[in-house]
């Protein structure tokens, strides 16, 4: 039977927000591959981490065994300034699509900072003031994670740099805006501000910048600078714990209305909400209590899961990071510019990574033109205009729903609505005007990606 | 005592969203002066009225004895995408302000259309879709009240042209597109698609508009068009009258804390916020069963309260619409363009005109460097980036904080926080900058206006 009495959207009270983080990788039968140092060869310790990342953050890095990590009062404190977040019953797509699935989403978009990404930024930039630190770097593509970690700087009043992927840069003078507005140093990158950027700079000129890019600089600047040190909003184990919240929070409200997801489904570009979002469902997958599909849903301008390697690679372009064995493009892939929003990483999560090559996740890619069509139509039916990383996620959930309205079967749906569109809408008019194109790399081009892969 | 123990979000539950809106008229001892006729200069009826507004509108418009009006189960379902909205303790900004006070706010912006204007244009679109109407019109300024109407457009299915001033047209393109992804025509404002249009246009070529030119332009519109009506979101008594749900969701909200405001803070543009937040408040204050104080807190550079006389006026520039008695600065009064942001409306509702003259609330006027000192203070505290018009609240919450601090007062501090800033952050910019100036209009300029004022 549909169950109709569900309230549209399932709060949380303010004493059910989750204590701890839950770290799936204790769970996990088998741990992702460690990280290497790509000097050695050999697998990083906290000490040396401890040069890029806060020693807190370090630790919770390489933790493959702690299960739950308490939530600092202060982090707790500020996470109820807007969470819990809402867990939201799309009652109104469900009746445009007239199927017979029960679709939810878990609504992170319902911050300034309009993303997922404050749950971790607020987690790093307190344990950095904790540890007496004087300063953080960071890169950002599309935005999202400097505008969060901005907003968590201020608030901590730590200073903050922001190496911005230049053609964000010059393309999102307002998301440029909001990071200034909460006092943090905006820089376009590649920059002269540090040697990697400068030798990208004289390799090619006219460079619009890229993620990995960005990362290389960031961490060059905080490894050189006095008390600084380096922060990431995606891809890495501590991001993942930290994102757990989402996924937490979403089980334990879906059980306060008696419902459990058939499939859970979320957009995955570094894997920072992926992860999160399906912490707990994965657990209990791995111990044999449920057995949920679950799908991580990528652009095809960038498809790492499913055209990736499996391989051990950088983290970014500059190769300074630390080796991850993940599923990869390479380290320098350049998604098309054509490309909009975010989700153009050339990586994936080493948990990620792992769970997919154990086969323990489904991935597809989806094109942008779809993406945004199932974004407009999720606009106009539920009155949120989202990301269009979100709207990947969107994307997959509605066929699904449709596939269920073929079948009759009335599955439960839940997927991560990560954050609002605001900023994207020269996408949404690139779209609306008929001018977005779609673009799938190549074999060749990825080939020729792979045959560049660190030789271990 | 200062009570610490109170959640930060207090959500009410979606069966206690308002059934009912309150019309705040029925317990006013003294009545707003009727609407009139232009021509006749005899009270509007609602006959005449139903050639602009749909007929369920031109009623509620018009009647000043009901007291509760049945919100019908298609808009209470609209606002239970979105609804309740939370109302928050501002922990963190009191801190900041080392204050007694215990600081609350109604956070209305917690939508996708960024703002409170939802809650009447979801109503305004539900009734003249209701009525078989074809199409609407209307005209936005900053983009709130344009944004909130293309999303309920699209939800309910009606064609919508916004007729957007076209100075924020051309400085706030992703307004438009928002609109646009809506599916709402959106036509700079003075435009060559009305007689008003071109008649102003002919007499200043280079304008870059005004709301009350927009408003004769969508008015002109709606009643030369088929089955087409108009609506605004702001200033009519209708509006103010769906807007008490924020009033009545807030009121219920403090209950559940055992808290009453000793101050409730709006700002003040056409007064629709303010109007509705206040409304059961000032219900009590009316019938003596509480005496807060209320305060209406309006930009320095269109001081309609503070500096405006109450009079009958036109609530347009091209004079199309009935004559309305309120405070106001005269129809063809424009703000200077450096005013950064909407509150640029010449008048006030006539409901809180009448009851600024009762003396029932304050007003104050504010200047804007010193609206976005306090927008920054409260971003950085808060994590919430406010509009700008919100933020004229906010600076007056936290004079009024400060004073507690002086007098060491406890005192209840509740105001409105309407919307978010993501589309202002070329104001953000210009103030980060200190490119940002304040305008007060001189005494003469005003007068010049107040001469122009019709003759009854």
């Amino acid at each position: 039977m549909k169950k109709n009495n569900i309230p549209t959207r399932i709060y949380l009270t303010e004493d059910q927000i989750p204590t701890t983080w839950y770290n799936l990788r204790a769970d996990m039968k088998e741990k992702p591959a460690p990280l290497l140092n790509p000097g050695t060869k050999k697998p990083v310790t906290v000490s040396e981490l401890s040069n890029v990342f806060c020693e807190k953050l370090a630790e919770q890095e390489l933790d493959n065994d702690t299960r739950y990590f308490e939530i600092p009062k202060e982090v707790r404190d500020f996470y109820k300034m807007y969470r819990p977040s809402p867990l939201v019953r799309a009652y109104n797509l469900e009746k445009a699509l007239g199927t017979p699935a029960r679709i939810y989403f878990k609504y992170e978009g319902n911050n300034t900072s309009g993303s997922h990404k404050l749950n971790s930024a607020a987690a790093q930039v307190y344990y950095a003031k904790d540890q007496g630190l004087k300063g953080l770097t960071t890169e950002t593509g599309a935005g999202q994670w400097g505008t969060a970690l901005a907003e968590s700087s201020a608030f901590f009043n730590l200073p903050l740099t922001v190496y911005m992927v230049k053609v964000s840069y010059e393309q999102k003078p307002f998301r440029k805006f909001v990071m200034e507005t909460f006092d943090a140093e905006v820089i376009p990158s590649p920059s002269m501000t540090t040697k990697v950027g400068q030798k990208i700079l004289s390799e090619n000129p006219g460079t619009g910048g890229s993620l990995g890019c960005a990362i290389s600089e960031a961490v060059e600047k905080a490894v050189g600078g006095i008390e600084t040190r380096y922060v990431l909003g995606s891809v890495l184990n501590q991001v993942l714990l930290h994102q757990s919240v989402i996924g937490l929070e979403s089980k334990a409200a879906m059980s306060m209305i008696d419902e459990y997801p058939d499939i859970i489904i979320g957009c995955a570009g570094g894997g920072s909400n992926l992860g999160g979002l399906i912490a707990p469902f994965m657990q209990d997958k791995i111990l044999g209590n449920n057995d949920p599909r679950i799908i991580a849903v990528e652009p095809s301008s960038c498809p790492s899961l499913t055209r990736g390697v499996y391989a051990y690679d950088f983290c970014d372009t500059g190769k300074v990071t630390p080796l991850a064995k993940m599923y990869t493009l390479g380290s320098s892939f350049m998604p098309s510019p054509d490309h909009a929003g975010g989700l153009r990483y050339h990586g994936m999560s080493p948990i990620i990574s792992k769970l997919y090559d154990d086969g323990l996740l489904d991935a597809v890619s989806v094109e942008q033109t779809k993406v945004f069509e199932a974004a407009v139509l999720f606009a106009k039916t539920e009155t949120i205009l989202p990301a269009p990383e979100s709207a990947h996620a969107i994307k997959q959930a509605i066929d699904e729903a449709l596939i269920c309205k073929e079948t009759g079967e009335e599955k439960v749906i839940l997927f991560g609505l990560t954050g609002t569109g605001y900023f994207d809408m020269t996408a949404y008019n690139a779209f609306k005007e008929g001018r977005m194109t779609d673009y799938i790399p190549k074999d060749e081009e990825l080939k020729k990606e792979f045959d560049k892969l660190p030789k271990l």
